[in-house]
């Protein structure tokens, strides 16, 4: 495990979450690069906004958690909003690294809510 | 004038170059929102991609440069790079917003490379 | 007025409301390294704290309203939330960089609860 | 091994840079928050500036290369400048945060120079 996991105060469900942010904005950064190269890219407009939209979300919680931020839980929320939303719209196309997006939004959605519980 | 601009030692060229960013975050965020409108959106992937990664650089800079970073040299001649290819390529386009875009990025690419000087 | 005020859908309500956040995280970063040079740093550390997580979230906020995020009430309310916390925190401190940031903060604040109402 | 790692054309180089970023950021963070508890708060000035400098390069870049940024040898090398100077202040330092935060930023120094070669 590596030093960083360990230190005090950074509990494991935030590690959890923050591992959740960075496979999100992966996938997401992924999905918004594979729509752009899509033949019926026109088609995708909703989803290239909202991929970006996901990432740069996903990219300020994930920040925001390792430094501890006192907003955790406001922008976690946030963060969960912007993934249910983006999960939706990626469920509703066919091409595969949209059916993965969904999914990783999803599950990065429900870390996000369990963390601002 | 407002107060911010007269802070000691946040200088006028500073100011300027912080001006000519926010000015080109506005200007690719709205070609990256009208490319995705048109109707040949497919043929508009790289302008897409460019203004996404244009508008990250010029946040990046813009705010390294309020917070006086020591490596406003470093990231403003970046800054200029993404400017310049972000405007080459806007410029092949007969979009109005392609068009504007393309010059309102060589304006932010030349203030950054002055401020880099 | 410069051309980007002139964008179609981009109201004059929400270009009010990016150069508040602007000034707020120019004021917010120019309060931060001031603290920092304060010879009472350590008593400026809530000070510190806080004006990094503004000037992050006004930076945040700006971005998504020149991208016109579907996002921007939920955002907005949060970027007010801090704001108003950072303004809190900085009216306790009678630094002429705290008292100016804690201005701008309101304003920043209130200007953000009207664009999410 | 999770599905992100996977991607064609994210090649494990880059994944290997993006982890030693994301590591990067937490620990610069984390000496961020430390630094600010430490009393002598004052006394580490210049570390509180550098940390959260490297960390916001290194979310920048990070984010670069999850999107397969035209500009990531533009970025790693100023990322990797960025960390040099934040290892070199850290190490100047007693803290067993400063000295583990030199260590991390000289290794993400390392992985981004070897990225942009």
């Amino acid at each position: 495990m590596p030093h960083d996991m360990t230190h005090e105060g950074v509990n494991e469900e935030i590690q959890r979450c923050i591992e959740e942010c960075i496979n999100c904005i992966k996938t997401c950064n992924y999905c918004f690069d594979a729509c752009l190269k899509e033949e019926d890219a026109s088609h995708m407009a909703a989803c290239i906004r909202l991929t970006r939209e996901c990432a740069d979300i996903c990219t300020y919680a994930a920040s925001a958690m390792t430094r501890q931020s006192p907003f955790i839980v406001e922008i976690c929320n946030l963060c969960a909003t912007v993934c249910e939303i983006c999960a939706k719209e990626c469920a509703e196309h066919e091409h595969e690294h949209c059916r993965e997006c969904a999914k990783v939004c999803r599950s990065c959605a429900e870390a996000c809510r369990r963390m601002a519980a």
